[in-house]
């Protein structure tokens, strides 16, 4: 970052213009846990919507197991999009990022091709102390990728934790990446997490995996006839793939484009981005409201006494909570 | 309920000495939405574990989907327990009683015999708006029978949505009732539930089923083996039983009883509650909080513009969550 911050409007013009040094510079902010810079890019967020409006882009959430090559995939994916002149971005929400101040996407060497083209961006998993800091920060990150004029921004997590909850709150789309293996192909992966997928790719299908990619293709094929229809009535699709060799990619993509038709038709698309604002506006207000009462010199001096008497059940909770809104509403503004 | 309310001090004094009736009237008020019917049962409550402290009771959490056998068990295991001069109150979380009013437990010729004894107290589910109202107002209830003496509280919620959750955030033990039956047994039962579980009761090993009890019961042991090791070090305990022929009965008592004497000793009960009780009192206050925020005659009156605009794109979650909040805390207190 430079040493003097640019002005709002040059960092607005800048993101209009696709510049990528400004736009990279925005999204710091929106990472940044200072205060005047969340406030910067919130101000910068703000013009770019009032700007742009509605954007005609495409949210695609990825989420996958460990190895089971989501980099690969997205390297071919992305390459795929812009050989047609498609601007790609690729963001990504890591629930460890908290600990490890982001992890994947962190080595850009694991995209090596498509880090070079001049039609993708690709932005590590910000850090936080909480998944709902990172989420938050990644969320915000897609309205400036967006505003930069990128149509595909793919969110990718790890399958592990909660994150992929985040991701799908975020998204239009949520895809599955999958391993061919023996036994339960399911047994890993908690089921909510399949009942969220619009997409199940099985990975690996190249090699000695052909036959194993081809017999979890069926599996999960099965699998998902189980599963009660979803909100967007798009019957979860099967694919198999491999990145490595570049086959399945396009046929992925073809599929991807007619779920986008079909959510664009039946109105899903719409309704759902505007459920997720919602939502995230009461993510927002709530988280916002807990850091206001929690941070409340009010409360910060009688909470730990308070707690105390509720865990040794000299009070109840809900007296305890009582007692502490009340001494909150007469000590906030 | 009497024309004129008794006192507080009649109530305390009551339910210390076992009174069913004035018993049944705190919780009536506990269940009631009018502010000062709460604030008498707050009262109540507060007095109460003032004087009696932290009792020596049992939590017992129950559930299983409709037609497991619930409330057949429940009698069973309640007069096993009433003849042994135990102490035995039945309680009930019932996600649909938001719509319903309070369904399960609501017929009480449902357990005939265990309601007509002078040992037991069961009490239907609250009603209320929401999920988390409803399971505030039985753990509420929970305070009050056990300062009424009975030593074992059965908290019983159906085996649908998310009350589950809520009955094993009550509960010193969490027992899953199962049904014999063909194919997957765990196919229809969420992961996160089964994994919850401290005991997984067959019920119906009765007549042409027995054998049928018997495999599932084999099958279910083989499942909880993969499960990964609870906080409480307790491995799931299988059982098969007929509560219907009132067969196994005893042996889950008394397995229940070395589970209690396990979470005893290795602290896991205390510190499970203590855990417990800091649960309530956050659900307590940000539930608290949130009313507070929403009912503001300032965000009553911005809201749904500030909303309008987020869900047009028109301004980010982000910013309108900054934006509400910030005429909340110039306009609270």
């Amino acid at each position: 970052m430079r040493r003097q911050l640019p002005e709002i409007e040059e960092f607005v013009q800048g993101i209009q213009a696709a510049d990528r040094v400004l736009l990279g510079q925005a999204i710091t902010l929106v990472e940044s846990t200072r205060p005047e810079h969340q406030e910067m890019a919130r101000e910068i967020i703000g013009r770019l919507l009032k700007q742009s409006g509605v954007t005609d882009s495409f949210r695609i959430g990825l989420t996958g197991a460990p190895g089971v090559g989501k980099s690969t995939l997205i390297e071919a994916l992305g390459l795929h999009l812009t050989n047609q002149q498609k601007k790609v971005a690729v963001l990504a929400i890591d629930p460890s990022s908290a600990i490890s101040r982001g992890s994947i996407l962190g080595d850009k060497t694991r995209m090596e091709k498509l880090s070079t083209s001049e039609l993708a961006f690709i932005r590590p998993s910000p850090s936080g102390d909480s998944l709902g800091g990172v989420a938050r920060k990644t969320r915000e990150s897609i309205l400036l990728v967006e505003a930069a004029g990128f149509d595909t921004v793919i969110i990718e997590t790890v399958g592990v934790g909660q994150s992929e909850y985040a991701v799908h709150s975020m998204s239009d789309v949520f895809v599955l990446m999958l391993q061919p293996g023996a036994g339960d192909e399911l047994q890993g992966i908690k089921r909510g997490i399949v009942e969220m997928a619009d997409f199940l790719v099985v990975n690996k299908a190249d090699g000695d995996n052909v036959k194993l990619a081809n017999q979890a293709r069926t599996h999960y094929l099965n699998a998902t006839h189980l599963l009660p229809e979803k909100a967007n009535t798009w019957s979860p699709k099967v694919l198999a793939c491999s990145a490595l060799e570049q086959t399945g990619i396009s046929e992925l993509w073809e599929s991807l484009e007619l779920y986008l038709k079909h959510v664009k038709d039946n109105g899903f698309l719409e309704t759902n981005r505007r459920r997720q604002a919602s939502y995230w506006l009461k993510e927002a207000l709530e988280n916002g409201l807990r850091t206001m009462f929690y941070n409340n010199p009010v409360i910060v001096n009688q909470f730990e006494t308070i707690e105390k008497e509720v865990l040794e059940s000299r009070i109840s909770p809900f007296a305890a909570a009582e007692k502490l809104l009340n001494a909150f509403k007469d000590n906030s503004g």
